[in-house]
């Protein structure tokens, strides 16, 4: 059994207002150091098996069609705490 | 400046029905190999200079005060890829 990780980022040039809200309370609570805060959303997925050679692919797919919002969402998926390679050049998570 | 990843998941014990939802989609998808999600919230954190001895417990009481909710969620603290040690046992994300 495997465990893929998919982390969900909003794109940089995307408002985050939910990382605006964390960044604005900070001062408050005395944390001065912290520039930018952006919030995503982190997937973890067990995988039946080992991660084989159609896997990569498929859990790139899995994550650009239910995961993220390839409009407004980049996304890194890591197996096993290694980044996983898309296979493709200019896949969602490259595309501008 | 640093970048500093703090990733918050629902304890095991805990329902998350967000996963579960995703879980139950997958089917319909044709993806019939994941046997659980999770699903967390990630934070990115830009940090003005270097991450010194002083961030990490300065980002494990900023990860457990306002990041996350210790009674249900889990976190991890990593600096530039790297965990980050919470610096004493028995912290928040190693509560029962």
């Amino acid at each position: 059994m495997a465990r893929v990780v998919v982390s969900v980022m909003p794109k940089p040039e995307i408002l985050d207002p939910q990382g605006k809200a964390v960044h604005g309370a900070l001062p408050r609570l005395g944390f001065h150091r912290i520039i930018d805060v952006r919030q995503g959303k982190r997937f973890e997925l067990e995988v039946d098996g080992v991660v084989d050679a159609a896997m990569p692919t498929e859990i790139q797919d899995l994550a650009g069609r239910l995961l993220s919002n390839p409009v407004i969402e980049n996304f890194v998926v890591e197996a096993d705490g290694v980044p996983v390679d898309p296979g493709e050049p200019g896949e969602t998570q490259d595309a501008p």
